[in-house]
């Protein structure tokens, strides 16, 4: 691991957006893999502690997701969406919808960039609120991306795996 | 018609965030069968100069809509998206983006409220910058919006049919 490889998290006041950029060591067409294949991203997205269990992950265009996160008291965090657009190894845009907020959604897109044999994976997402951003924000999202990313490395051998 | 029955759009600056508001009379359940039956989408969507094809219309959790409208002079706009959310006679939550602006992403959700035989009809649109919310408003979806709303009063049977 390198310096360079920090999460970025850009959240501007008084806008319903949230930025992120983090580099990772591995080819832009593994990292695009991980993303779309069902039996990877149950293997990185999100915090150690919790046990992601994939009911969907349909990655094409009007491809269903959606998954739940155990923690280890055993409350269970529900998240749903749809593929809007699915381009191979450049970008995905999809909804997302947290099933202890209903009703309320956010259009996530994220993007592939290649740095020969490294990757810029920038994520950008917009609410339908500015409270629905600032609470996205003040969740602790931040320490579930970057663990999650630290996790995506180690699955793609960018990473030692944590002991 | 009353004067009830008039668009309201607001579209604060700063934000990029579209909403919506039209009163039509008409019952809910007939106004949602509008918006989810391709076989009446079709009659009412858009301004009455731009004739509309249906490719996919399939109002339901990931399910594609796709269609496009051709204007007088032949030109032909293109326009798809998916459905996140359907709740029936309640709300509609779907992905939009014009062909020709291919890659800026919109959400739409557009919500019906009973008025007891009358129905309030309200979108909330978010963007993915201020850019991209300014450029519709500046593209005359005012007009075009009122007038689609005209067509759906007259297949509701809630107006006289224009000559």
């Amino acid at each position: 691991m390198t310096t360079r490889n920090e999460l970025v998290i850009t959240a501007e006041a008084g806008v319903p957006f949230v930025d992120t950029v983090r580099e990772v060591d591995a080819p832009v067409a593994d990292v695009y893999r991980a993303y779309v294949d069902p039996a990877l991203i149950v293997q990185w997205l999100g915090p150690r502690a919790m046990e992601m269990e994939l009911s969907s992950w349909d990655a094409r265009v009007g491809g269903t997701w959606s998954y739940t996160h155990k923690d280890p008291d055993g409350n269970v965090y529900g998240f749903r969406g749809v593929f809007h657009g699915v381009d191979a190894n450049q970008a995905i845009t999809q909804t997302f919808e947290y099933d202890g907020f209903p009703g309320h959604v956010s259009l996530d897109r994220v993007t592939f960039e290649d740095l020969g044999g490294r990757t810029r994976i920038a994520t950008h997402t917009v609410f339908q609120s500015q409270e629905d951003r600032d609470g996205m924000v003040g969740s602790g999202m931040a320490g579930g991306m970057e663990e999650g990313y630290q996790r995506l490395e180690e699955l793609l051998g960018a990473r030692q795996p944590a002991s």
